[in-house]
């Protein structure tokens, strides 16, 4: 299987402005966050991106993709009419294709030398089907997350086939249809934020909207479906996710990539540095 | 004197895009990086505000200046010549009266209860003449700074008059006209991104501008003369700036604003959590 597109949402009202701002990545160089979420699709293969947007963010964000602004397409969703309609939005851009999804207000810090998309990526491409990546997240934490139930693929510790997807379900509706067997208790499989995904994802998504009322569309439904319709793995990724658009999640990012980088003694040094200031 | 309007520079084209920067302020509260700087204008006294932009900044500066968008007066420069240039254009603006002038791209941590702007408002009303905010700076970072030569003002181990100020000047340029009696060997006092200014320092750049060629106009030589025709005094505020426009001067703010403020504990636990991960 291919994958050479990519759809990147970044319409959430609340998360605008994100994309623009300025980080420093684990090389050591300066760079929009949005520039980080490219390589990080960059290096999982994708070609052409397509950035499902707020009305009037074109430019700014043209402006933040460094050298991967040659690549972008953009889809502005003029309503917030949910997740599942951001990327649906990008239907026409992905012509029937698989593609690379990924959210714009997570960054990926893998633990390894392989970026977390292209683990993601490069297992779609050897087996052939949809796959999330997921993390095994505190049931306390579901609110935030859609999250996975299913079975550990046999001698594969890290893979699973995907039999159900919930959004944010609650701690009880996880207990009874997404405790995996293998995973640890009150843990749950929930999305990291990079997909690849077949265009049976397109189809369904488009089949809701038709059913829809003026209702927002969610994407969970529709990847339930798929899980029933088609092979669709989860894989634990070697590594973490750090969701900027939260309080303190920019401080957050940034010393995760600092402290994982080149620049970690002179990053530690400066926070003993302010630390004694404040003694 | 009275103090009530503000000249911000935000033209610098290194800089663009700092003033839309998310950060947590000492108050536990999400605000760009503009609204801070804003916040602290405003406590000083500012009624209203120039801010001096690129071309093409103020629809998202206006957006990202939270509830002081109202009292904002935008002027574009349409070229980079200099930042004498930049607070020159806010001349019809400050109507012929003294105003708080302060750059955009540092962020101010006061020690105590009274922010580092309004320390400098405050004395410039009671001493009706232009004061500079200075801190002692090593001599190696000279490079990056305006400084002042002066001497004590009798009884006040914070406060000197301005003799001599001098734009990024070697240490032996420095060694030779900057050293201040009381300031401790190796140090010299640097401005902090500060000042309250009378209008004759727009007449002497007005007077400068005219007889420049094309060059960039820059703000210290108007401030060296204004010390020959003017009071001018300069004040070591107690606080600290932070550049935000360094590599990983956003960090450095935010974890000094953190450190600083509600969520100390919060934040400590996280770099002890994150540094455990990493073991």
């Amino acid at each position: 299987m291919e994958v050479t597109k990519a759809v990147i949402t970044a319409a959430g009202r609340s998360q605008r402005g994100l994309p623009v701002q300025t980080l420093v990545d684990r090389d050591g160089a300066e760079k929009r966050a949005l520039e980080i979420v490219l390589d990080e699709a960059v290096e999982a293969g994708a070609e052409e991106v397509c950035l499902v947007i707020a009305p009037g963010d074109a430019a700014a964000y043209r402006a933040a993709a460094g050298p991967h602004a040659g690549r972008l397409t953009f889809v502005e969703q003029p309503e917030p009419l949910g997740y599942g309609h951001a990327v649906l939005l990008a239907r026409a851009f992905t012509a029937g294709r698989p593609f690379l999804h990924m959210v714009s207000d997570h960054l990926f810090v893998a633990r390894g030398a392989t970026r977390s998309a292209k683990q993601v990526a490069d297992l779609a491409r050897a087996e052939g089907c949809a796959v999330s990546a997921v993390q095994p997240t505190r049931e306390r934490a579901l609110r935030f997350y859609g999250a996975v139930g299913g079975r550990r693929v046999p001698r594969r510790p890290d893979l699973y086939e995907v039999q159900q997807v919930l959004e944010k379900p609650t701690p009880s509706e996880a207990e009874q249809v997404l405790a995996v067997p293998g995973v640890r208790a009150g843990f749950y499989l929930c999305f990291f934020g990079i997909h690849v995904l077949t265009p049976a994802v397109m189809d369904l998504l488009a089949e809701r909207a038709a059913q829809a009322g003026a209702g927002p569309l969610a994407l969970s439904p529709a990847l339930a479906e798929l899980a029933r319709r088609e092979r669709y793995l989860a894989l634990e990724v070697a590594g973490q996710r750090y969701d900027t658009g939260l309080k303190y999640g920019l401080l957050t990012a940034q010393l995760a990539l600092a402290l994982d980088g080149v620049d970690r003694e002179r990053i530690l040094a400066q926070i003993i540095d302010l630390l004694a200031q404040r003694g």
